[in-house]
């Protein structure tokens, strides 16, 4: 087992990685949480698979397990789900020293933890992310969020778990296009860290390549980010070196409806970001090419679709967190393993970006 | 001017009680916030007497103001309202450095921190009170809430304001019932205090007594307050001082589907929890008496309606917060000046308040 120590100012927890690290959840639970009432929060996709085996598991080790299932989906990041959900909590007489476990992927970790924080003020919390973008990415760091119709994770909060149990093993049950997914999150944390970083994922020729340095992968990634978590808990600098490949990204998958998971966005996002700042001479000339080669290996998009309107693009962006007063911040790389910031005015984006645009 | 300091682990601001204070509102918000967009959130009774002026105010100051409101009454700590302010902060293009300031009673201050707390996961707070209730007790320490079907407070965060700004002033306009409710929570504070604030106490012997005390009795209120805030932010044992007579209030204020303002139905819980107490020999006789004379002078009510079923009265009680597993922790005077916890099993609940329910 790989335990990563996480710090912040608020609160101190693991994040354990450890393969069929679901058959003991039990124990890992017991030693973090006395016995309670348990929301067991997973989706029609994951909780198929894995939640009897973990209530039973739970059980087991004395607590009282209640599974809810939300639709899988990011339809799901939704007010109406976290109206359902924590309706059900207060229906079941979930007291403050119960607990909500997130078992699935980034959607299920962000609203379950979005439900945890605000429930009576915020209940414990534990999180088992069972996809690859879910384990390098959204469970890490304490983020949860739902969407608004106007932009992915508008509301939200910061909040942190008791635990985090990464199990690769899960990844063999995941579908091939969610497991390349999650891959362009880890290529965004290989590209600013550099180093055997990026090295490794030199070796990522394929997919079951991917899957064979699974470990290994998500282990340097989490320990990046909670490395940069560490230092600034609430996102007001060195955190936001994370959203590389998020501007554009985010507004390709908000305008895709749907079209494009998230990590197939932000590939998109990062090859486009390094294209455009090549262009204005920000970003070291090749750069681009080399994420877009690491990328189509596990089958990951890096073209703009050709049918988005640059207008529409431009709106999305400005919706965007990264927008403060009339300044958009972008994140790009100087090289592979230097990434840094660009401000941008809002009312010049149009022609800041046309060089991804017009091409 | 009294300037009361409040430093909590993740922040440190001022209650600033300012008579008049609105009048000049915008060189207040100045000194804690740069320009920026505001949204004014305030209600159908508040805005009509304030927000033009406060909005002028701080337009001469340099914001951007948006006046968002909200129907006036309880039934707006919805997840309705909740949705509907998060998407007109979206379509207004809210950003992160922008602010929401929160202008009315406890209704508004609670939603609207909701509000700031989750909208991009937090933009920045202002918090003028205009009710006696919210400035001796919901604007200060941080509390954000909204209600579920279940009961009220259910859903909320713990969410530090920039500022908060008391102005007096503002209780005349206030109608006499919403006055004498606010008294229900300062006499809370003064029974925990005890010595000079209850001293004070003695002396409202009617609303114009209460009206030409205000700044005094608010000035303790909030010191008591802030100083319990200081020393526990999030609630887990001196915070919960504050919930004397909260339990049967709460429970109270639910079952009378609106009768009952929150501060009568505390008068009540403030009487009824020392009347169960004196009953069980952990609270000194005649103290419930003590208090009902002095919540009586304002015209507050102190008796359990009649048609109050014990059983729905325990059912109440149950999806309290401050139900820990089996176990109900109620706060009670030993004495005027000392007030403490006493755990009762959950299960034994309907034997145990029996006195107040049988008699």
């Amino acid at each position: 087992m790989t335990v990563i120590q996480v710090t912040t100012a608020t609160k101190a927890y693991q994040v354990q990685l450890s393969d069929h690290g679901l058959t003991k959840i039990g124990q890992a639970v017991s030693a973090v949480w006395t016995p309670r009432q348990v929301a067991l929060i997973t989706d029609t996709n994951v909780g198929p698979h894995y939640a009897p085996a973990v209530t039973a598991n739970l059980q087991a080790a004395g607590y009282r397990v209640t599974v809810l299932t939300i639709p899988a989906g990011e339809a799901s990041k939704s007010w109406a789900q976290v109206e359902r959900l924590t309706a059900m909590l207060s229906a079941a007489q979930f007291t403050r020293s119960d607990g909500i476990l997130a078992l699935g992927g980034g959607v299920v970790g962000d609203l379950a933890g979005f439900v945890a924080a605000i429930y009576l003020r915020g209940i414990s919390l534990i999180q088992v992310p069972t996809s690859l973008l879910a384990q390098v990415d959204s469970s890490v760091g304490g983020k949860t969020a739902i969407d608004l119709p106007t932009g992915k994770n508008l509301i939200g909060s910061f909040y942190q778990p008791d635990l985090v149990l990464i199990d690769p093993a899960t990844l063999t049950t995941l579908p091939a296009r969610s497991l390349a997914e999650g891959y362009g999150e880890i290529l965004k944390c290989a590209a600013i860290v550099g180093g055997d970083f990026w090295q490794l994922a030199g070796q990522i020729t394929d997919l079951s390549a991917l899957l064979a340095h699974a470990a290994a992968l998500i282990t340097a990634s989490v320990q990046f980010k909670t490395q940069v978590v560490m230092a600034d808990e609430k996102e007001s600098d060195q955190r936001q070196l994370l959203n590389l490949g998020h501007t554009i990204g985010h507004a390709v998958e908000l305008l895709g409806q749907g079209q494009w998971m998230h990590g197939e966005a932000v590939a998109i996002g990062l090859v486009q970001v390094c294209r455009l700042f090549e262009a204005h001479q920000l970003t070291a000339k090749g750069t681009a090419a080399q994420l877009a080669m690491r990328l189509h290996a596990v089958g990951l998009p890096t073209e703009l679709p050709a049918a988005l309107s640059p207008a529409k693009l431009i709106a999305a962006m400005q919706h965007d967190k990264k927008v403060h007063g009339d300044q958009l911040t972008w994140v790009y790389l100087q090289q592979i393993g230097t990434a840094t910031f660009h401000q941008v005015p809002v009312a010049n984006l149009m022609t800041w970006v046309a060089p991804i645009l017009t091409k």
